[in-house]
């Protein structure tokens, strides 16, 4: 199969929207932004061997490349339009092909994402993404944005992914449902309405702490976190001890669940928008002043782990 | 050197735009579109070994993977704005990431252009970039607007880059003059005002054969090509005999020089344009009635080789 047929093949299948005056096809797609809305934009990467085993299956890679994208979107509170995949190829399959067309076209349909262009190469299989979302103007949630005294939420569960990982790198057999958290990870962008009331958003994907931290240095706050309070699935409570569990709770990436700020009067706002949205939401910690992130075990003991995120070029 | 730090070195450097309302440093970019703009979008990818040798300058692959995007965008007569780079490195090198800046940077600053995302992560060295750019509602010059009568315009030379890559694939020096044109194709946004005369327009990245190929189809129209009108550089006419030239120049693809179809009555005004643009153009044949391309030699007869355009995914 040679790369135009590659293109034609993914064009038959992408969904049409009305702001879309050119999709696939030309040098460029054309794009109508409305009239009082920002643009913003996403970009990440995913690499076989990196951040997927490369014998993860062509619909779980195309799901998780729009996943991790449209999650970044979520965390600054921004409803999804368009997307752009770059996608690098070994060689054109045309099997492999459908199969991450059937996770990346499926998940965009959920979210009534419009694929408008990109391209398709030779190389080393990986997959770039870039997501193009609308927000009123003022509204994109950002990182800076937290308090001394807001409360520190996070969404659905942590740690399932890492769990998933840790059991693939020990060798073992990854227990189903923790592989399909790691491979079909669920941007959350139903808790739109609940992060109406937050100061501050980010995702998780290096890892809990490192994530927060990234928060509080943009914000110039500190924050404590409960690891007790860590919502954790019975999958992950199944598979570890506490002390494993809090660990990759605290430090494991891939979870991609949301960890926002808010000030404590919103408490009850934010678990009705959550219910509402079908999403469990759990308040984890506080923001305090100074810098940085610490954590505490059931005891109130400050917990202590050499690793506190993900570096993609850490050894 | 960490992720984060190869972040804080590329924000460093980061030129400002007043529409940029929040840059590098989020889970996402804001960026304000101006009323009365359509949003352009184009993403393209260069990988090690496939799209430039191995050996290639840090500061010529950064040049070359915002130059491809803007090329895009050049070819659609649209303004560029904003981009965002997902950089996949074997491993962070800050001399090798100061090398790439200094020519994507340096580039992205004779267009204006901000750089506002993206992101970095370990993987076989592939660039991805997506560029953003704005155009008036429905001026974008698009693949499907050729008429049959219209003139084929060509900007600049071709078959340079070809030409460099034919030396490095026989073993051989490149030519200087032709390395930096493989190295440093210019994007010709300075065409735009020329472009306001054209019907339909597309770069040559795949080769002048396919690319006009790409027009012909999208439109509905075939065209007919004269080798001998095809703009050749003095460095190239040394290194080639004629022969190898025409099909240097015909199929081979990298040089990122637009061809245009425009009215005949537009000739002057195109003309007068490209001077004041400092680009040269060149008319190169016409566009009929049919389908296809086809080529003639110096006598008027048919050209006839068995390659009419680069596949990433051909042998």
């Amino acid at each position: 199969m040679a790369e135009f047929d590659l293109i034609a093949r993914i064009r038959q299948r992408v969904a049409a929207r009305d702001d879309v005056v050119l999709g696939i096809g030309d040098d460029a797609a054309v794009l109508r932004v409305p009239a009082g809305r920002e643009l913003v934009v996403a970009m990440d990467t995913l690499n076989s061997g990196v951040h997927f085993p490369d014998e993860t299956a062509p619909a779980d890679i195309g799901w998780k490349a729009l996943a991790v994208n449209l999650s970044d979107l979520a965390a600054m509170a921004v409803e999804p339009a368009w997307c752009t995949l770059s996608l690098s190829l070994p060689q054109a399959d045309a099997g492999w092909l459908d199969g991450f067309l059937d996770g990346f076209l499926g998940l965009a349909a959920q979210h009534r994402v419009a694929l408008v262009g990109g391209d398709t190469t030779r190389g080393p299989l990986s997959v770039c993404v870039t997501v193009h979302g609308l927000v009123e103007p003022g509204r994109a949630l950002r990182r800076d944005g937290a308090r001394v005294g807001d409360t520190v939420w996070v969404s659905g569960s942590l740690g399932d992914a890492a769990g998933a990982l840790a059991q693939w790198r020990a060798g073992a057999a990854m227990d189903a449902f923790l592989r399909e958290r790691l491979n079909r990870p669920t941007p959350r962008l139903a808790l739109l309405p609940a992060l109406r009331h937050a100061h501050a958003g980010i995702d998780v994907s290096d890892g809990l702490l490192a994530d927060l931290g990234h928060v509080c240095a943009a914000s110039g706050v500190g924050a404590q976190v409960d690891l007790p309070a860590l919502p954790a699935t019975e999958a992950l409570r199944a598979c570890f001890d506490d002390a494993t569990r809090y660990r990759l709770q605290a430090t494991g990436g891939d979870d991609y669940e949301l960890c926002f700020t808010a000030p404590q009067s919103a408490r009850e706002a934010i678990l009705r928008d959550a219910t509402d949205a079908g999403v469990a939401v759990a308040a984890i910690g506080r923001v305090v002043a100074g810098t940085g992130v610490s954590a505490f075990d059931a005891e109130g003991s400050p917990w202590r782990d050499a690793r506190t995120g993900y570096d993609h070029f850490a050894a």
